[in-house]
């Protein structure tokens, strides 16, 4: 006989009104469903601190098991999304699509992606994070750049977005503290990976940042969160439902991370890559994602009437230079030094660079893609603490993807680092992560599905 | 991408020795088995608070779903049991017999059983709890008697079992610590029910304890904890089979708790009962119960070779007042009244006593048992939190129980309590928790099963 036991029997026997966590977690744990007021109770107690962890995690671990149906989730989403903040981007004129991409290995896309978009007229109004992993956030890479920063105030942001048509801030407001600390809870429990948890986790942040309509970058491989494409297809349309069930135009553009995506994996690296990208000399798969979320957010944002519209523009913009000129604006906008977007040399660089040798002959079968992120980690390019300090300068370059012919002894990348000591760890480390074919390998198609 | 999940993936990579919890509730939650040094890396680190709640209650809630094995089980009991203190019971000469009931409404068996079984010359060397419930726990009921007192020094305690048979002490020393956090955790996560939890919970401590044999009172009914009689064989079996392999012998006795164990509920009202058994005027069910586990305790404390040798002399001990007496003997060993087991007026009185009359006529088809039990809670006998003051005085005592015939206005209970206003509020519930039929009703056999 226990206590917990003793207060649910009685007041269920008394019908006593008072919600308690207890008798949700015994809900859900028995497979029932949790109504709207029940999941605000608990999203406001838990963010208040009145709900402990330890109630919290017990839930999500029969969430794990018993799932949550397309309602929960709902619910889950915007009452985390109302936790905190709600941005307010009515200064901003035009229509405002955000981006959100779920992670990956060499994952650049914002930095080539925005200056396209906004160069075609579409309003990007970014708040970023810097977050852990193989390599920095969007903000870390965008600090390459010598001066910029993201420290700027709200009235200047808006200002940007209106004159030139991007701006990133870093998350100074209190948007969805209640996914904050939630996330930081699973991530120690075990619990992050449910679809549901997963779809309304990013949800949340991107209703609270108030953009009219959302374009979400899901990977799957390797290298990605959803290593399986069924997974990543299932978050792809719980995302989208949710989006649309809150009211905001929503797609999701499905695409091949079982390789890092283009060849730089490193945050000054992988700038160069978007600079040369939008210079018109890109890696096929990087240029082909850029092209397909940004057409949708073209047409999403109104200034297309369909994909192959916005393609054409997208394509134009690259050409005739002003989405490079877009991305020397922004950066000077947030006091960074334009002239590093066109004389890349005035990046951040790593000491030494070391190339790597073929420890194998044939064709490239495989990448592990997971570990081509460790390796950048190991040279001081990522964080795993909150704590780590970023080294901007180093990171990898591959030289031979999936499909490419490499003779023993030929240089599969190069490594850039500024301790000999890690970089010989990382090249170890490295020449395990290739295996090769005798036979011709085929190459799969880089999108893999457009849900909307 | 995480940090947990950044460890996690580098720690299996590289190799790395180290345990991690989050690996853990990984390796459970998706359906793997826990080796030995895992269960105890986690039960030494969450009773040390390395190893946070918030962890260990996404654990329960993953074995809740995906279960442990009977080796599993067997580690974790044996960790929780070796969390603490082990009771170093050597001082005392001879078999040391233990028992313990999974609980229920009117359970005052230790009060009837120890004087009994040690009339027999079994050792009952006992630690009891207070606990939260319907009544008050063993050491509580004891209390009625005035000036008793479970506070003794160790020296005494084993003085008194070598000279009397019996002593029962408060929980002073660190027993299984890890248990009773554990069990604080689950109370209140709704992880308690899981068969291999329970059945670990229950014989860690009682392997701490140090009792040679353990004889062990399972209830099955609305009453009890396991209200089904299959989970009640189940949970018997688990305990079974853990007391064989920590090389205990243990049986388990099944009886009935869909209806209160003889008549009376409430502390003081108990203790009289346990008293008029000893005097040969018990209830029939509750003489049956200490007869059966009795004997049990009595075989396996080596003095009867056999179940029907024990019974003789459990029922010789009864007739020949040795019973008695020896409850007399425990009670002034530990300081309380002797003279209140013979006078039980000595014991504490209610100040009113009030006829609840019947609102159906018929055959009493079903007692909710559990209402019963919260009507005691209600007339002040019991702990709601561990801060209630229970007063020893009230309860209640059924006239009627199923199968007997009762007319409409015919006394079905008498309650007795201090505050007429809880005694009304009481009363409302109790007159519910009963059902009649117009046919007879089949009484089914009280004692169940016996496992060993």
């Amino acid at each position: 006989m226990d206590s917990a036991w003793i207060r649910h029997k009685r007041g269920e026997a008394e019908g006593d009104g008072n919600m308690r966590m207890y008798d949700l977690i015994m809900k859900k744990r028995n497979g029932g469903k949790l109504e709207e007021e029940e999941i605000d109770y608990m999203v406001k107690g838990f963010t208040s601190g009145e709900i402990p962890d330890y109630q919290m995690s017990a839930m999500m671990m029969a969430v794990y098991f018993n799932g949550m149906d397309e309602e929960e989730t709902l619910y889950l989403t915007m009452a985390m999304a109302h936790s905190g903040d709600m941005l307010d981007l009515s200064g901003i004129r035009g229509l405002k699509v955000d981006k959100h991409s779920t992670g990956g290995v060499g994952d650049k896309t914002s930095l080539a992606l925005a200056p396209m978009v906004a160069a075609c007229g579409i309003k990007v109004a970014k708040m970023s994070g810097r977050g852990l992993g193989h390599t920095g956030g969007t903000i870390d890479k965008l600090e390459s750049f010598p001066g910029f920063s993201t420290e700027i105030p709200k009235e200047r942001f808006t200002e940007n977005v209106n004159r030139i048509g991007i701006a990133i801030m870093g998350q100074t407001a209190d948007l969805a503290p209640a996914d904050k600390k939630l996330y930081a809870l699973r991530d120690v429990t075990a619990t992050v990976d449910n679809m549901s948890l997963i779809a309304s986790s990013i949800m949340s942040k991107k209703l609270a940042s108030g953009a009219d309509a959302i374009v979400l970058d899901v990977k799957t491989g390797s290298g990605a969160f959803m290593k399986k494409e069924e997974d990543a297809r299932a978050l792809a349309e719980e995302m989208v439902k949710l989006g649309k069930n809150a009211g905001r135009k929503t797609v999701a553009v499905i695409s091949d991370m079982d390789q890092p995506l283009g060849y730089a994996v490193g945050n000054a690296l992988e700038v160069k890559e978007a600079i040369d990208t939008l210079s018109g000399n890109g890696p096929a798969d990087f240029l082909e994602l850029c092209l397909t979320l940004g057409s949708h957010m073209v047409v999403a944002g109104g200034m297309a009437r369909d994909a192959a519209e916005a393609e054409k523009k997208l394509r134009q913009v690259i050409d005739d230079g002003s989405a490079l000129r877009k991305l020397a604006d922004f950066v000077e906008a947030q006091g960074g030094d334009r002239e590093a977007v066109y004389h890349t040399e005035l990046l951040p660089r790593a000491a030494y660079a070391e190339e790597i040798p073929s420890p194998g002959e044939g064709y490239v079968s495989r990448i592990a893609c997971d570990e081509i992120g460790i390796c950048s980690l190991m040279l001081g390019g990522g964080r795993e603490t909150k704590e780590s300090v970023i080294d901007l300068s180093v990171g990898l370059v591959l030289k031979k993807k999936v499909g490419d012919y490499v003779k023993a002894g030929e240089t599969l990348a190069v490594l850039h680092g500024n301790d000999k000591g890690k970089m010989e760890a990382a090249a170890k480390r490295f020449m395990k992560s290739y295996e090769f074919s005798d036979r011709p390998v085929e190459k799969l198609p880089f999108i893999k599905a457009v849900i909307e």
